[in-house]
C-alpha cells in the first residue's frame, strides 16, 4: 500500500439514498476530497430513480476520476423487497463505475468496520466518528450514507486485499 | 386499445440472460418487429455484466424507438441472493429505459399469463406456444427468456390498464 497514489471512491447504494465518497490516497495518507448523497423522491418513476442515480454517480466519476470503488455488501438479514430495491440501486450505480472502468471491490460490513475502527462488531457511531478522524474532517460526515460510502472508500486503500472483485 | 400505435418493448430481466422482445401494435394487431436475449458470461466482472445489459437495451431501444416497456415482477419465492442479482440487472435494464423516455408497466407473472394464455395458472410452454400464436411466428420464440419478454410486451398492449406504473 504504501506506494499508492490512487483516487478511490466509495459508494453506499440505496434507492432512497445512494451515499458516495471520494478519498485520495497517497502513500499511508488519505485525504477527504469529497462526498454526498443522491437522494431519490418515491413520488418519481423507478426507472427515472435509478436513472438519476446512475447520471450522478457518473457524475461524480466524471469529476473525480476514480479508479477503482468500494461497496459494501447487501445485508441480507433484511426483508427481500428491500434487498431487492438496493439490487436495483446498486446496479444503476454499478454500471456508471464499469462505465468509468473502475476495479469494484465488494466488503462486508465486518470487514469495513474492522478496516475503519479496527473491530467488526463496531457501532454505527464509532464507524462515523473514526472516518471523521481517518480523514482529518472539521465535523462527522453526513448523512449516514456518505460516512458509510467513506468507509468503504478507506477500506479499499487499506485493505485491498480483503475484497472480493466483483 | 383500438385506436393504438406504438413500438411496446418487453423485458425479462436477469444477470445471465436478460430477454428483450418488440411489439408493433395497430390497433387490435400485434406484429413481431424482433427479440433476442443479452446473455452476460459469469467469468466477467459483474459491474461489467451491468454495463452490457444497459448497452444493449439501449441499442435496442435506439433502434426499435419502444415509446412504453413491460416487465415481469421478480417472484419473491426465490431466493434472496438470486432476488437480488435481477434486482442489479433490472436496474441496469431500467435506466437505460428511463434514458429512452419509456413508460414503464409492471406486471405480475399471472398477469401477464392471464393476458397471453387467458388463465393466470397456464404453464410456461403455454405462454410460448401462444406468444407464437398471437405474433403468427414460425416458430416459438427461443430462448424461454425472449418469449416471457414478448409475453410481457402483449401484455402491455392488451391489458396497460392492469399494470403499475413503476
Amino acid at each position: 500500500m504504501s506506494g499508492e497514489d490512487r483516487i478511490i471512491l466509495g459508494i453506499d447504494p440505496g434507492l432512497a439514498h445512494t451515499g458516495w465518497g471520494v478519498v485520495h490516497q497517497t502513500g499511508p495518507r488519505l485525504t477527504c476530497v469529497a462526498y454526498g448523497c443522491v437522494a431519490t423522491d418515491t413520488s418519481v418513476p423507478l426507472a427515472m430513480r435509478l436513472r438519476k442515480i446512475h447520471e450522478q454517480i457518473g457524475a461524480v466519476a466524471t469529476r473525480f476520476q476514480p479508479v477503482c470503488v468500494g461497496i459494501e455488501t447487501v445485508w441480507f438479514g433484511q426483508n427481500i423487497t428491500a434487498a431487492f430495491a438496493t439490487g436495483q440501486a446498486r446496479g444503476a450505480a454499478l454500471v456508471a463505475c464499469a462505465e468509468h472502468d473502475m476495479d469494484v471491490l465488494e466488503f462486508t460490513p465486518r470487514q469495513i468496520k474492522l478496516a475503519v475502527v479496527g473491530t467488526g462488531s463496531a457501532e454505527k457511531d464509532q464507524v462515523q466518528y473514526m472516518v471523521q478522524r481517518l480523514l482529518k474532517l472539521s465535523k462527522p460526515p453526513e448523512p449516514d450514507h456518505a460516512s458509510d460510502a467513506l468507509a468503504a472508500a478507506i477500506c479499499y486503500a487499506t485493505h485491498d486485499g480483503v475484497g472480493a472483485r466483483v
